[in-house]
């Protein structure tokens, strides 16, 4: 199982990114977001996008990130451009256990580096976290993440030129 | 040598979204970033992280992207989950050419499908640009693109606790 916690203080800046951080995380098959701030807007963007498209991706916002950290049974995975380089990190992370992965906004407390058990930079490099958490989940489940099927009642079938969608109602 | 193109009409929504595309660009080594809109906030702000960081990443806003995409030489690349997916469009993109890669936002023009030479689909769901760009980058370069070494003023060095970063002055 894996939880993506999205830490954000400055609403109005990170709103529209918050969505794509759960964009994301649904995408590659994450099961549930976890949003510390209250932010009604991007769980029901989200919800909608579950509703329509499909998936059992859940969404949370206003938790209490700090008791969550402390007390999560599993590995807990930062994810920072001042962390351990991602080539170096994965080998290490395992695989037989429930993941959260936390993914920050600009201004991240301090003591987060100290309760996550790796602190995983995709590149060392100033870069967006919603970059961040798509190239590490697509390594983590190498490629198997944007395999997955969804059963919505909007399908979309790829195509070379143009849009082939099904929709059910 | 590799261009991003990013389509964007809705400003004020996507203003954030266009800064993360081109974070993802720079950190990936790609070239140069091309905006179609007006956007000085964006430039800036990128120039900003160019003059700290270091690389030889160029921003242009307000470019017109037709006449550009039909002159271009080189590989058309459009990014949009209506596409072929990913693991089979990578098989088929040369890699002696100059690439441009198109970003959109909600709402892409029809003929863009019609003028890329590659309309590739970072899965076939509702997903963000910023997450497509930087997948589509780590996977079409292989993984080298996270290995660059920058000359900025300020470098920050990989650590498994808090953060290492040197600045010169």
């Amino acid at each position: 199982m894996i939880t993506v916690l999205r830490l954000g203080h400055r609403r109005d800046r990170d709103k529209r990114i918050t969505t794509h951080v759960g964009l994301v995380a649904r995408a590659f098959g994450v099961d549930q977001l976890l949003i510390s701030t209250n932010d009604d807007g991007a769980v029901s963007t989200l919800e909608d996008v579950v509703d329509r498209f499909g998936g059992e991706f859940t969404i949370k916002s206003g938790v209490k990130w700090k008791a969550l950290l402390k007390n999560w049974n599993g590995v807990r995975i930062h994810l920072t451009m001042y962390g351990e380089h991602i080539d170096d990190a994965l080998k290490k992370i395992p695989r037989d256990e429930d993941v959260i992965i936390i993914v920050g906004s600009q201004k991240v407390p301090g003591e987060v580096y100290g309760l996550a058990d790796f602190n995983v930079a995709v590149g060392n490099q100033p870069h967006s976290e919603v970059a961040a958490l798509a190239v590490f989940l697509d390594r983590f489940l190498e490629g198997d993440g944007l395999r997955r099927e969804f059963d919505g009642k909007i399908k979309v079938f790829p195509t070379e030129r143009g849009k082939k969608v099904v929709e059910h109602r």
